[in-house]
């Protein structure tokens, strides 16, 4: 900082990340920012099941980091993995090489857990990624394709039917959505099986679907999902995962097709601010910081969003939630400016949102605070907030236009089987 | 056809096989159709450099073959590889193993051909697939992202020139949107480079652009070509294509970006049908047909479209165009209709509706027997011609309005740069 120039460094264009640069545009002219992100896209993760699930295509949700901030004159977006960081050194390693900064905004994020069971992660996938939603919907479509070619019923049975691990809000949609397409989307479009007849089932190991919210609304969600045909089953915990289905706790069931939405896990890059500095990591690998959000003795590495494991100023655990990455990158950024300002920093206090989740076609779930509904209106809620808060103004209305869409007809336009070999049963 | 019911075998679902089924849809109650194609989408593939330089989304021009006609109740869609043909034994033979057939109609079209070079195909890929445009669209996208991330000028400026290898329509669609999308889209957005100063690179081995137009829309193509930014080069043959740039008989072109717009060959499908009768192909390896599009000594196999090598009635070479190969699906609709009937079959009279191509914003170059035009106007008609084609109300409706906003714009929202390693340059 003594050369006149602060250099931010922001790694992972999430929404903590992409917050950071916005937050920093108005910065005094001696800031330098640089966001570093291993994609060239931001992906607004809470509409992933609907590319996972053929209702929008991967530009509707994701959008060029460039495209958002590349025109910030202090910004400099760099497409790169950083695989390393040095405190001490004020340092990341990166693939372009190594990126001195002069302070780190760490917002990497998380990506699936499984436990132990490494090897579910092929069987299994989960939902993090564009690439995630591409395999989902492949395998989605591709286990239908199989069901028609197949004259084996026992098989047919295991083709059509799709087991999801984990009821969150992840599972939860997933479910739903499947329970749409296989219903109304894909209805007469087969000659040997009759999609209405697919089984989708949703697995919990907890007691209650959604076990962050409300119980109420656990139940009131768990109510819509069995309406729509979706068997929920909770206390069920999956011990075995192989090509053909899923072993329980109580038996197995046949499916082709198991989707993970079960766990997540802090990015490698939390492992790597440990090493260096002996700061804990929790049982998902998150960086525990104080309510400074700071890397325990360095007050220039701030780490934010879902890699972080964060109380606020008043003891509150700050949940990993988007509102909640983004009120972090705030505070990271109004501590640099203290700094710069040789202000005193501010304390942070997590302010909940509230917390919503939709469970297919006029159902969802929300709470906000002791506010705490369910069905239609929750739905049109839902559906508001998640339009509002999608970047840019294009992606709105593709997707408003889509949802109407497909709610009129029920299509969903982007059930498209790409990156596949020939179907060989 | 003793039993009673007549099985009609479609391979490929591309505008010929779609036509096809389509006008079985009449047929009478003993018949019973099968589409089967290795993928579950048509691809619309007059749109697909809009694809591959992120101007559409995949499903805007690509919809699922079940939706199309999964629906029409005399007809069944197969996803799965055809490998091989027996005529004598009127059997299929598919990687979801044998399937016997009354009549065939093969309309598995055409793929890239290197000329001998296959090693060319990894360096400069061509464009048939959603797959294909999805891999030039991220490498053009990589291609920017390289030079911001590099320091060395010598290879910024490899990785900012663009070569297009072929000046058919393809090639002429591909370089316009490459120079629009360095002039305009991405302008302002990387710190390190300039993208307006961005080289593309059209390369003709023949003596002019577009060769199968009238002369004089060569000149106006080359001439709209030049007045975007597009260095247009004929009678220039590539000798060499590495990862780095190509040779050509006037010298080398440093790139990184090599794309194949050269040269197509007909599918495997057309050596099968000849191995086991005879049946002559082509240089392009496409199945010598008569007037009659069957196969030589099987009237009960129609070769239709980019896979044969057609005359029609008065001795006019069928081009490799989508109206020829949906004229050559009714002709052979209509001749399996006569033979249920008992009627004569007719004659193939093929009608030329004309032809056009796009050279970028605003121009386009359009022949319609001896009606020339070029520029605005030409541009206008090839736009609309296009919209009026796409398969299904949605996609028309999504395509003109991303094209109305990218107009107004100058934005490409699809610039996901998807199913890549970390850059490492």
């Amino acid at each position: 900082m003594t050369t006149g120039v602060t250099h931010v460094v922001i790694v992972g264009a999430g929404f903590g990340g992409l917050e950071a640069a916005k937050a920093l545009a108005d910065a005094p002219p001696s800031v330098n920012v640089t966001v570093i992100d291993k994609r060239n896209h931001h992906t607004f993760q809470p509409l992933l099941y609907q590319v996972a699930t053929a209702g929008l295509n991967p530009s509707d949700i994701a959008q060029p980091i460039r495209h958002i901030i590349g025109r910030q004159a202090n910004c400099r977006v760099l497409m790169a993995d950083v695989t390393a960081v040095d405190p001490a050194a004020r340092t990341l390693t990166t693939t372009l090489g190594p990126l001195p900064y002069d302070y780190l905004i760490a917002a990497t994020g998380a990506t699936h857990a499984y436990f132990g069971h490494d090897e579910w992660e092929r069987l299994a996938p989960g939902l993090k990624t564009i690439e995630d939603a591409l395999d989902i919907r492949r395998r989605i479509l591709l286990a239908f394709e199989r069901a028609e070619a197949s004259t084996d019923p026992a098989e047919q049975d295991r083709h059509m039917t799709f087991v999801v691990v984990g009821a969150g809000p992840t599972g939860v949609e997933l479910a739903g959505a499947i329970q749409e397409i296989a219903t109304h989307t894909l209805r007469g479009q087969y000659r040997s099986i009759d999609t209405t007849a697919s089984r989708v089932v949703l697995l919990e190991a907890g007691p209650r679907v959604l076990p962050t919210f409300a119980e109420k609304l656990s139940t009131a969600a768990a109510d819509q999902l069995r309406s729509l045909g979706v068997d929920v089953f909770t206390d069920r915990a999956v011990t075995d995962i192989d090509g053909k289905g899923v072993d329980t706790n109580e038996g197995r069931i046949e499916a082709s097709t198991v989707l993970w939405a079960a766990g997540v896990a802090a990015s490698s890059l939390g492992r790597s601010l440990a090493e260096g500095t002996g700061a804990e990591l929790d049982r998902s690998g998150r960086v525990k910081v104080g309510p400074s959000l700071t890397l325990p003795g360095f007050d220039n590495v701030f780490v934010i969003g879902d890699l972080a494991a964060a109380t606020d100023a008043k003891g509150v655990t700050v949940p990993g939630v988007a509102p909640a990455a983004q009120q972090g990158a705030r505070h990271a950024v109004a501590c640099i400016e203290a700094d710069l300002d040789g202000r005193p920093r501010p304390r942070f206090a997590y302010f909940d949102k509230g917390s919503m989740a939709t469970v297919g076609r006029s159902r969802a779930v929300v709470e906000i605070r002791q506010l705490r509904f369910s069905g239609f209106v929750a739905w049109v809620t839902w559906w508001l907030v998640h339009i509002w808060s999608l970047v840019g103004f294009r992606s709105r209305a593709t997707v408003m236009a889509s949802w109407a869409w497909q709610y009129v007809t029920r299509r969903r336009d982007a059930r498209l089987i790409t990156n596949t070999p020939p179907l060989d049963p």
